[in-house]
């Protein structure tokens, strides 16, 4: 049974690293003593292991060992025989395309549906989706292609920001982003705004945290949805 | 010789469509009757023939013809012959894919060599760069690649904005994308305020409009340059 949390950032302001959500990771990582954890996304560009030992800090707290994806030599069966796996967010391009070229993408797909719990934060939770159409990051690196893992039926922004009122900038605001990205694409996308995540228990999807999400569905005006709403009807 | 005006946006708040532009304009085009217009970008999705009339509609104050370039059966004949090139904005992932798709790139780059006035806003000036890796704008398309004209030897990065102050928003500001650029990336970044424009006459590179503009070097601190600098050092 799947066991996912898609987190819209790994740190809240005014709050250490996964500070917020370490209450919930307790219970998500129950079965694990040591967590896979996933640096590809390079966050500023800082090194793997450097970002392995800001997770480890983080889990240390709940009592639970972090290792490197990179400490491993062989990537596959690393996923494979994986207790729980995290990746972190950074830079969804080239987190996109590191996992593409160790070819991690389909081992971590199938841990996912082997009922091991996966948490992703910011990029980490962008590939959860269909795609990472809708990515808030800049381009850095071109990956061999924008398909993720697909685990939900729907593309994640995370970040999400709400317009700035009077602003005077000419650039598009995130709603004006995600509209035109339903110009060429039908799949809905959920707008998670820092501090929510959706938690998946097999079938099963619920909206949490303490703030409404933003939903923009294909031909559809977007809505909220309040915390603890169940979204498994959107598909 | 060269002729290209790389503008940071197409409109600034509370002025029309091209308007702050309009006497640059009128002296940049001074040798065409007609301009090819490139609608590709499509802001917000619109269609080909909508976009194209709001530019004739600026162009038309200055006794400027537009023509779409989708309004042609051969895309590569219609620049060929075109007396001035302009590109708008929109999503630079759209215009690049349908750049690609036409295979209008490497006519567009001749046009230019051979000293056709050509103004990009937005969308349209980050083509104007070696690579559309420093774009803003959501990645709603895949293009075949990321490579650009690179008419000039760097980067742009149109619509720059400072950080501001006092946000507790967790996402990257511009500077840091940019610098995060840089952790894989050699060539230089200029950000471009809005109103900002970049006017390349031969080798002559000059930071034009009211504003500084914010330079980002592989392995330097970003600094600042101000209105009529010359920009040719960059490399």
């Amino acid at each position: 049974m799947k066991s996912i949390i898609i987190a819209s950032t790994s740190t809240i302001h005014g709050s250490g690293y996964l500070e917020y959500l370490l209450d919930e990771l307790k219970v998500h990582f129950k079965t694990a003593d040591e967590i896979l954890f996933i640096p590809y996304a390079r966050p500023g560009g800082i090194s793997h292991d450097d970002y392995t030992k800001t997770a480890a800090k983080a889990f240390k707290a709940i009592g639970k060992k972090v290792k490197g994806i990179h400490e491993f030599k062989n990537t596959k069966s690393a996923i494979e025989n994986a207790q729980g796996i995290f990746v972190g967010g950074g830079n969804t391009f080239v987190l996109v395309s590191q996992l593409y070229k160790n070819e991690a993408l389909l081992p971590i797909k199938n841990a996912i549906k082997n009922g091991i719990p996966y948490l992703g934060t910011s990029a980490g939770s962008n590939i959860c989706g269909l795609t990472m159409n809708t990515t808030n990051d800049m381009p850095i690196m071109y990956p061999p292609s924008f398909k993720t893992l697909g685990v939900v039926p729907f593309n994640i922004n995370p970040h999400y920001l709400d317009p700035i009122k009077g602003s005077t900038h000419m650039g598009e605001t995130r709603e004006t982003r995600i509209k035109e990205f339903h110009a060429y694409n039908s799949q809905p996308v959920i707008g998670l705004r820092e501090g929510s995540w959706i938690k998946v228990t097999g079938d099963s999807l619920t909206l949490k945290g303490t703030l409404d999400a933003r939903i923009f569905e294909y031909n559809k005006p977007p809505y909220e949805v309040g915390t603890n709403s169940d979204l498994s009807f959107l598909k």
